[in-house]
């Protein structure tokens, strides 16, 4: 709850303490609180999700939602609970996601003997239900009964929803056992066609990334050990944070016939055959809004990309009494009519009016904190010259520019479009400045050694390197907390030597920590 | 999935088989069935929501969504499950909810001692864990860490989400175990402020099904014994389906400080005294969409109002060849193409131009099914002579007009309007002719008997009779199946006699049998 202007001197002030360089994982945890937009709940695991961070989640729906319709697919919803036999169909779904699951045995509760209630022994379930922790199995019962011949195909659905793994850590937005995401899941007639959606969609998670959350992102397939369990192939989307490590920010899957198998989704083809159809699944997560604030926040707070942004613009009337409020609300309340006249990302531009009654100075760093792309101060001067003050979030605090209100109004879809471009470039410059060839094991772990400036939490970064490697190289890379991100789809066929195992390699991949 | 063309002779063709007055209930899984909208899961109680039912569900939400943020109210999103200790604070309420409700009580599963999985006895929960049934209880722990001060409040919050509840008998979207929902939860300084807030809430509620969904509804206050468990005052709207029976179509709940107290929601107030603070609940749910399936859908199958419709105007292009193909398609798109730049009901009009290669008279009956509200057909003759040919769905299937292109889309909007007009006044015009006023307990039985032309289920209505009862007097209703649906707050205050209790009333109230 420190403020920049209440901190000791002789040190930098800032928004947030501690700062990114003292404590990486506090600073994350005070970012998300300073900006109210999650916190812990009473249940073990499970966040609230506060109006500020859910704004957030709400622009991402409108505009992937968007983005999959565009691409044929519709929404459905299908049930929460799974029956316990569902999940052991497919043999690797089941290892990967029985293993930490809410599990519903009972559907009553009764007066028990000591008081309070228990479940009732009566009212035991046949056969257990799980909380489903992604829902192949279920929405591969209902698409068997969906799909009877070739023209039922494909299938193109989506599902918005909430999703629960037991997580034992948990960290709000990046990792909790319950959590919001969509979760697409399609059905084809052919392998070819199955392959092409897992990559379309993978397209789309990155455009997304780049172009709506301003989060510079790495394409690329899954090693075997890194799969989705009963996927094919996996294919990701790789972002770097702000403390160098990796984070998964959504994944595209090709599953082959393996649920079709497991559910039983066959079609009768042209040919008057019977045959299994090939399916694929994908998604992303609220978990996004953690990858939005490691890649955007910094010292002061969150940063919010306008596009994204649930308020564009505040404004911050000055007065100090009822005459100079008199003076200043007719003004601003007209300027704020005319920003909301203009458009920006698909959607009116937001602007709130803050005229609560409390000191300037707590305003301008609470919306500071929240990361709201401009902030605009209005006095009674202001008022009699016809200009505004205002400063972006992407610049320091401090940095203020004055301009009459007119160019304000006429320049703010630019304004919005140069912090949203500013944004993406500084993350990308970030993670180029910290994405280095590697070529050797000793390099690689001297890469991500500590080093005097650094603590080890913030050295490294993405290593680009050689790499033909098997599941004993990856436990070999575990060992020292780090993974094959991802196989770069992109790459220049460049043969060199694995860095493991000494293997001929024909491409580098991207080894890294991850969240 | 019989179709009219073909069914025997000498009875009317219909799309829907058994038609409302063969088997009401039967009538309604068909209408279900036949537009796709929903169908039973795997999972006992549960419902899989099929893409034009979760598109009606979607159309509802931006709606009303729009609504609850033009009325103050943010979104947020709380947790899945709720401790069983949090249920059992609130008397009333837990008696009301712990009854039939999914229980966790584990959090893993592992191989069993006969093969497949069980749940770890070592992974038991130390506190079952209650799937939501309703919210007060957590977001009401969740408001007690927000409120502090008087300047916290009023706090508005809404989340869209699903609950469980254990039904034993379930229907599609009636009534079943998990259903999708928005509940209201709000926190005020004052009782009068929380009342006037439940109060703008069934306001906001009755606005939407009449002016959205063009479904007439009664507002008033339930009885002691239908209201919300917890509440001081539960308020609804109530509908009348086609079978003359009641539908709770949404409730507003003042919860006085019931769960203030029970959950610890306090403030210091600006006279600096501690106070419970005064709270509100009020939500609406899938349910919807069988009151709209209810109260609009007929003989042919459903029929949407054009304000919630996902597609308004399906052009249906009829070819016999390649040539005529050329000809009928570009006139075709360039019809949509003008169509959708016209607006209504605040977004643009969907159109859909269904080519598939299937006969002209299945897809026709495919889409009065659905309940599109407008068909078009554009054969060769139509683009030469610039026509188009197009049927109404609130007007009989064989009901056609031809007229010019341009009249079409220069009117589409005055159409659309008056489809939406006409299905209000029609459901209203029923209601109204079902409504009686009743002045004893035998005119009451009387006019809920089954007569010669109807069977049990479709007599009756809405009986508007003076009331002063207590809840022996509700259990005598009940032996009929009847219940107070609701205590209108609009009255004229006319004075009579309880046609149960024989004490004096000052206002009528109504009794119907019930959803």
């Amino acid at each position: 709850m420190s403020q920049g202007k209440e901190q000791g001197k002789g040190k930098a002030q800032t928004g947030i303490s501690p700062t990114r360089a003292e404590d990486y994982p506090e600073w994350y945890q005070q970012v998300v609180r300073a900006a109210d937009m999650a916190e812990n709940s009473a249940v073990r695991g499970c966040m609230v999700i506060k109006p500020w961070g859910y704004a957030l989640w709400e622009n991402m729906q409108r505009v992937l939602d968007g983005m999959f319709k565009a691409t044929g697919h519709k929404n459905a919803y299908f049930p929460l609970f799974i029956p316990k036999s569902f999940l052991e169909r497919e043999a690797k779904h089941v290892e990967g996601f029985a293993k930490e699951c809410a599990i519903v045995t009972h559907h009553r509760l009764i007066a028990g003997p000591e008081g309070g209630l228990v479940p009732d022994p009566e009212a035991e379930l046949e056969e257990p239900l799980v909380v489903r922790p992604t829902s192949e199995t279920i929405i591969g019962e209902a698409f068997a009964g969906w799909v009877k011949s070739y023209r039922d195909l494909p299938l193109l659905i989506n599902q918005w929803a909430n999703v629960v793994r037991w997580e034992l850590r948990t960290r709000l937005f990046l990792r909790t056992a319950e959590f919001l995401w969509q979760e697409g899941h399609t059905a084809h007639t052919t392998e070819a066609e199955a392959v092409e959606e897992t990559l379309r969609m993978l397209d789309v998670y990155a455009d997304f990334a780049e172009n709506t959350l301003a989060i510079p992102v790495l394409k690329g397939r899954k090693t075997e050990g890194e799969r989705f369990p009963g996927a094919v192939e996996t294919y990701c989307i790789e972002a770097m944070m702000q403390d160098r490590k990796a984070l998964q920010a959504g994944t595209s899957h090709f599953l082959g016939q393996n649920f079709a198998h497991a559910c039983g989704i066959k079609f009768q083809s042209k040919e008057e055959r019977e045959e299994y159809a090939w399916t694929t699944s994908w998604g992303v997560s609220t978990r996004l809004i953690g990858a939005l604030i490691m890649t955007h926040a910094d010292d002061d707070g969150m940063v919010v990309p306008p596009k994204v942004a649930p308020t564009h613009v505040v404004i911050l009337p000055i007065f100090r009494d009822d005459a100079t409020r008199a003076l200043v609300m007719p003004f601003v309340e007209k300027l704020a009519a005319e920003l909301r006249a203009k458009h920006f990302g698909g959607r009116g531009v937001e602007v709130e009016v803050d005229a609560r009654d409390l000191r300037g100075g707590e305003k301008n760093w609470g919306w500071v904190k929240k990361g709201v792309p401009l902030r605009v101060e209005v006095g009674p001067r202001d008022v009699e010259a016809g200009t505004v003050v205002y400063a972006r979030r992407d610049e320091a605090v401090k940095e203020k520019r004055s301009v009459a209100a007119r160019e304000l109004v006429d320049g703010i879809v630019d304004i919005l479009g140069s912090i949203q471009d500013n944004l993406f470039a500084r993350a990308k410059a970030y993670r180029d400045t910290n994405t280095r060839r590697v070529d050797s094991w000793e390099e690689l772990l001297a890469f991500f050694a500590p080093t005097s400036g650094n603590a080890a939490e913030l050295a490294g970064g993405f290593a680009l390197a050689h790499w033909a490697g098997d599941a004993a190289a990856e436990e070999k890379l575990k060992e020292h907390k780090l993974t094959v991100r991802c196989i770069p789809e992109a790459h220049d066929g460049e043969a060199g030597t694995c860095i493991v195992t000494g293997r001929p390699s024909h491409q580098r991949v991207v080894i890294a920590k991850a969240y």
